[in-house]
């Protein structure tokens, strides 16, 4: 897995790597007992009653499993990739249990950053995936990525 | 702990539930591990190293604990509310080993739902301090809560 820099990333271009996450049913209710206590997130019964119709992971589940997405993948940024907050996120479908979770992501929009010319800064869209192909997350995510130190060969 | 409805939100009106989340480091390294495995979140050695001079808490751990402090407010609605996605997030200062968070809530636009008339739409500003009150995390979320039910006294 070679990290990537700043100067690695091209606008438009679609990374999708290999990794794939699991969702259970007991990963689900315990992320939720912790973090989302709702009851279309903690209890099979309760869910079945909710707007859902059936037991649902927490969004924060998904956008924190995504991160491991990004984080496990050949896309991520040497030294780290610092998320400097987003201009937008929608959990379009919500995530069940049993279901695969997989990304793609493109860049946007990139410059140089003024304040610090060893980053460059980089709006990033990250879509979450199902097995059935449908989109569960999109995320529009500003990124402070390192360039690559002068002198160093690609 | 009354659960709130579509009518019982008024725009402007600044909620601060009194709520509050202690942040140990040893929580910051287990969310890291399962979500968000970067070394400045992982190890203090490793941390000293990063631009963040310090081990840091992983942003989605900073959401998931002001979705906590969400869910245990007064401020929740009835029947939960469904997050529908966000407008925007920022994470301007990290969070740090020990720190305590608190949130604050406000209404910045509402309306029913044309397609769900048990439903209204509303988009929440919700900032989240720690023990010096800085702002640690913004976020603008676009959410859905229940109307309510003709002829229910209030």
């Amino acid at each position: 897995m070679s990290e990537r820099y700043f100067e690695d990333f091209v606008i438009g271009q679609v990374h999708k790597p290999a990794g794939r996450v699991r969702v259970e049913k007991d990963e689900i209710i315990a992320f939720a007992r912790q973090f989302d206590p709702q009851p279309f997130h903690l209890d099979e019964e309760a869910a079945r009653k909710s707007i859902f119709g059936r037991l649902v992971a927490s969004g924060w589940h998904t956008a924190a499993l995504t991160m491991r997405l990004i984080a496990g993948s050949e896309y991520r940024a040497a030294t780290g990739t610092i998320g400097l907050g987003f201009d937008g996120m929608r959990w379009p479908v919500p995530v069940l249990p049993g279901d695969e979770l997989r990304i793609e992501s493109d860049v946007l929009e990139m410059r140089p950053s003024k304040s610090r010319p060893d980053r460059g800064l980089m709006k990033i869209r990250t879509r979450t995936f199902n097995q059935n192909g449908e989109v569960v997350q999109e995320l529009i995510a500003n990124a402070m990525v390192p360039r690559r130190p002068a002198g160093q060969v690609q």
